[in-house]
């Protein structure tokens, strides 16, 4: 039986291979294991359901995000802890999401453009730095760090379990979980 | 407070001018009086905020009922009663829905085609049938009828109230909502 809460969207933002995923899962992970309701929604899963079609230019980008950020304001407003996984590397679209969704916490999922590059884990920045790639973000694309987020993350330093600490004490300081939530060993 | 319920997706289909949003509408006011978590995807708003680009042809179309059925598995799944309400033409396109989504009451909006065009609420039945718009549903586009919906719902015949109280009815029989569920003035 799930139980119900305040909605919120989580809004993971970050470089490809900054740790996004793993953080979103991590964090759905647990909210499950204490029966709230949550639902990811992930930069890849999404262009397949809602922007097949879209490419990667700042207008396709932004239309994108602005999809995502419809689902998660329907998802939010029916007391779903909604995790958002996308790069969304625009500052301006971003802006944007946080008003469509109202409760919306913004997570800077932050680590240098040497380190995802070195990590490399999908091999896309192998492509992009080889001309293979068009506008991917940080080789060829901007990525405009967030200038105020609520919650920065800096999976360099960080271990996961720490970053996702770090975001459920924020959650319980601003009532969205209870306090006495733990993460399990 | 909005209290929980188990998610299920009322899907709408039929004509233009069939009723659709009439019915929507009446359907999410009595939900909400009742306290129980709703939201409408109507064929225009989903057009704006999922599909724009999208256009008129089979694949569009399929396209853009394949992301309602995204969102609508999203909002079900997390204990809401969602109401779609596209025109939705084609029965292969409802049917991937209904796969989609599981909880699924299909509810055919009838209304003969001479009384759309009478309606013709929008002015659009005018337009399709000038030829100025092109691939309109019923006019210059197949409309295919659900074989075994849940539901039909005669707006031809009926009251909307009417219509309302017989999907109210199904929803009880089905556990979706409180039998004890009851109608406004």
């Amino acid at each position: 039986m799930q139980t119900s809460s305040k909605g919120v969207t989580l809004w993971l933002t970050g470089l490809s291979g900054a740790g996004k995923s793993t953080i979103a899962n991590r964090l759905s992970e647990e909210l499950i294991r204490h029966h709230l309701r949550t639902e990811i929604l992930d930069g890849d899963a999404v262009r397949m359901n809602l922007s097949k079609g879209l490419g990667f230019s700042r207008e396709d980008r932004d239309t994108n995000i602005a999809r995502i950020a419809y689902v998660c304001s329907l998802l939010t407003r029916n007391g779903v802890i909604v995790i958002s996984a996308a790069i969304s590397p625009y500052a301006e679209a971003r802006a944007k999401a946080r008003e469509t969704i109202g409760e919306f916490v913004e997570i800077f999922v932050k680590c240098s453009l040497d380190k995802t590059i070195k990590r490399d884990v999908k091999g896309l920045y192998k492509k992009a730095l080889d001309g293979k790639i068009e506008n991917f973000t940080g080789v060829s694309d901007p990525y405009e760090e967030p200038s105020r987020p609520e919650i920065v993350v800096n999976t360099e330093d960080e271990t996961v379990d720490e970053s996702v600490r770090k975001i459920f004490a924020y959650m319980a300081q601003r009532g969205y979980i209870d306090s006495a939530l733990e993460l399990s060993a």
